[in-house]
């Protein structure tokens, strides 16, 4: 039976690395060629190696100035000129990087991910192949209750050490019962590899090449390791943080500062703080706004109600 | 629990147009709108609705034209210029249609669909509701032996009674024991909706709504209404195809001609035809072509082995 | 010879919103439909005309609920659920509305419009048909410096009257020159249309249909409708705001709060205000911003210096 | 005055890459490697330079594979494969490859090139930087009548010599005297660039970064090396097919023959085929065929007429 599995040893890997090697007049990020083709392991089964990239720090000032030189300017000029296109979201000019990765995930991850349009994609098809008897299976500590109040989410509850044993032993039953069933509607029962796949969990776990620019890596690592991600496609997102700080250490730094960390103030919320910076003292019901935001806004900037209270 | 429940009674859609019914100056189509919001059922608990459309055949040939005035021509001149355009392949007017619709599909389909990038989608949401207890089943004569040769999919030939049997009743207990489990680590161990939804399969059904352009639906079309997509996202495909020949019978008409039914000619079989057709005897030997080439070649003419053998 | 005239006469659109009128049961705007295919003027030639849209705010708020009744929940609701998605950041629901315009710019106008990628655009072809004898020329009000300190723009400060009448002089012959000279090269000498009109200044006319959806429409007019674009798009993106607000209200009324009107508060910025919020007083030095970011934030929250100075 | 001169001496372009000599484990072109930066003259002024490019046909066959290892795999294999994916287009793994480049061409056609949305761009921006002294001239065997029967384009017929020597003159004479007034209205009058700029001729020349996936770009050929497009623009595209050819072997080989070189066959066309290979005489008449489709039936397969006639 046709199994898939892409996934080589450190030998193998070492192997490849090796017989790859070669001399390019391309622009490189040597931070980044160290760990080409290695695995960076995530959940119990998944995984992310970057596999192939193009383009520097260097690349992105150079689209900026519509030029070639990068080489005249000094990299103080260059952090300052990536801080001053992120401030203002010239955003083309991180278009021209683009990184591609080898990617292991349970399915359900990879239905959020593939929702990131502007991007390649090539997944294992399991019309053509059989997949492989791995299942997504959380680590205890990750096992919590409903949010009540965030509906989308998982409150910072763990579930109570039974319930958790409970959850995790029906997860592994039905996912074992649900691969055999596979196997033997393959095996047995000659049926199509189309239809057999149905029985599988969401918790399978699939592969796929995927390969984006920068421009929109950024935008789902804004969306994917934001705290209202779902905690398992987030463990990816910050691993790809991590390549991305070694990539391009200075569109790491201003992505951070202006994008993954910065805040969006409405009209109504820059107001606000051009009174109180004024010395005007605000409550909620002075501020016009609904309780939901000013409890954000709040939030936001650390405001003491005793401060507030004067 | 929140549960999700899309669907409507006849008499509620009869209610939703008649409270909906207004007066536009807007283009509009009749057939189409004789059918709107009304569900197409498509596998055991499938179904295709139309929300929203934009735009005629008489939009393509006024794009095309970038003029307004598409009364002045008569519909001879229209059907002339869409075939044309259908034709060359100048796409960009047929950009200027769309079209939305309200889906439910098994969730193996709907990660087929999803591939289609240039669309917008707003699909429920497992993390904020919980899914129905409803999941694909196939009639008995889909069922089917994976086939040798075309490693994608399956033969023409039907398992056995028994075989089929047996996988229906798989399937079914399979999805049953699920959906159990599901509800009870929900409603019982307080498990995040987000997490517990892992142990349901693919055989799933989901809803979304699907907004498209038509050229962009017209490639769909060409690639899930094909006899090498899967069965089951070919009903879907079906049906819009049948609803396209509604809304916009000239487009449909060409479409039908020049792109689903038409055949791509490389460039050493339209050698070949051009030798063939002024008298020279071809074989496989003397055609440069792959063994599969040939193949695909023969029967796409119905070269009869007579006529080649004279 | 074939020139190109898309505009029509008051009478005429009359005619062709009253042929038009038809019943749909499609949701429609009621304040859109009443300027369904009439031009807002702009420029000296240019002009803005809806042709066709998809959608109201309730089209959203469907999606967002991927249910279809909006009915059932009121307006209040709505513009709650309006408000959250822009907060958040939730853009696909606002793909689900589409409009499509018929525009008339200058060519250097078109040149900015076409960068925005995702929309459909059916331009007039010089090379097939002949170009009018219409070219931008700016108000004497519109006529200024160029910017030392802002490269890309123009100061606040205009030109000596004598200036600004030379420069208007200067325009209006070159394009009157330029299009004497390209119609002789169309008429006496035959050439070709498509080398013909490379004589043609980048002030000349064009025309174009153009469809885009809610959410990348917005993203236009953040751009467009910015201090820092150049005024003639300006002037474009100013009318398709007040377009806007006739047909969506409550989006536009979360647009311009959360979107137009907002600012991006940097990682350190956000710090430096929860600092200042809670009686710390901040200097630039103490701030770390570089000069060109502390200006902006000064400006941003009006930061008056006595009170930096205390 | 900032002016703008991106391109280098011979010598400049030896020191840059031998700067940028380094080890890389990516997967490299030596083909490729060799012309990196190097300037293709095209036009009077215009140019491409290849400045980066990611992936070698070995990428896509392992996007296809989903798998790692092209190594095990020989040459023989890998083309099958690429032809392949051609035939029955499944494009998504040419997705895979990305390419890089510097150009230089007059606006009319940067207009045309920038048509093709799914790419990107930064271009020399004229309200930033003064644009140079550069125009459009053709070369005199390139100044062709207007066709009468292919609208949109010119005939075969060159213009009379007399003719075309006044054509040349006036393309000259006008941008001579267009650049003085720019110069004199932005040094003179201290006009800001942005409207200064208006007066420039469609023939001016601007440059750009261009970043392209195989895919698209296999699409851009498709439309621009044809002999419909333009002659200006299918200059470059047949310098691009020319660095295809040595980016990517095989990939470039498959697109030629079953893209670039193959024809699109109608369904009526097909059955026609089907018909005359089976013996069947067919005429016009006999052919459901429009006139305009009979003629290019008739022209794709060299049919004679002494054979249709018999």
């Amino acid at each position: 039976m046709k199994k898939f599995s892409a996934e080589l040893s450190e030998f193998e890997i070492d192997g490849l690395r090796e017989s790859s090697l070669s001399q390019t007049v391309r622009v490189g990020s040597p931070a980044l060629e160290e760990i080409l083709y290695r695995p960076f392991h995530i959940l119990n089964h998944g995984f992310i190696r970057v596999i192939d990239y193009m383009g520097t720090d260097a690349s992105i000032v150079q689209a900026a100035r519509v030029s070639y030189g990068a080489g005249t300017k000094k990299v103080q000029e260059d952090r300052g000129l990536i801080n001053y296109l992120m401030r203002h979201r010239h955003t083309t000019p991180f278009e021209m990087c683009e990184i591609k990765m080898h990617l292991k995930m349970p399915i359900f991850v990879a239905r959020q991910w593939v929702r990131h349009r502007t991007a390649s994609m090539n997944e294992y098809s399991a019309r053509y192949s059989v997949l492989s008897n791995e299942f997504y299976l959380p680590e205890i500590s990750q096992i919590a209750w409903q949010s009540e109040t965030n509906k989308q989410g998982k409150s910072n509850k763990r579930l109570p050490e039974d319930h958790s044993r409970k959850v995790l032993e029906i997860l592994e039953r039905l996912s074992t019962e649900a691969y055999k069933k596979y196997s033997h509607m393959l095996d047995d029962l000659s049926l199509t590899r189309e239809l057999a796949r149905t029985v599988l969990p969401l918790s399978v776990y699939t592969e796929m090449y995927w390969k984006i620019d920068l421009h929109n890596l950024m935008h789902f690592l804004t969306l994917r390791a934001d705290s209202n991600a779902q905690y398992e496609i987030r463990c990816y997102a910050e691993v790809i943080l991590n390549i991305l700080e070694k990539w391009l250490p200075l569109t790491y730094e201003a992505f951070i500062d202006y994008r993954k960390d910065s805040v969006l103030l409405s009209k109504k919320c820059k107001e606000l703080i051009t009174r109180m910076l004024n010395g005007e003292h605000i409550t909620r019901e002075k501020s016009d706004l609904s309780i939901g935001e000013w409890q954000d806004f709040v939030n936001m900037f650390n405001i003491r109600p005793s401060a507030k209270a004067e």
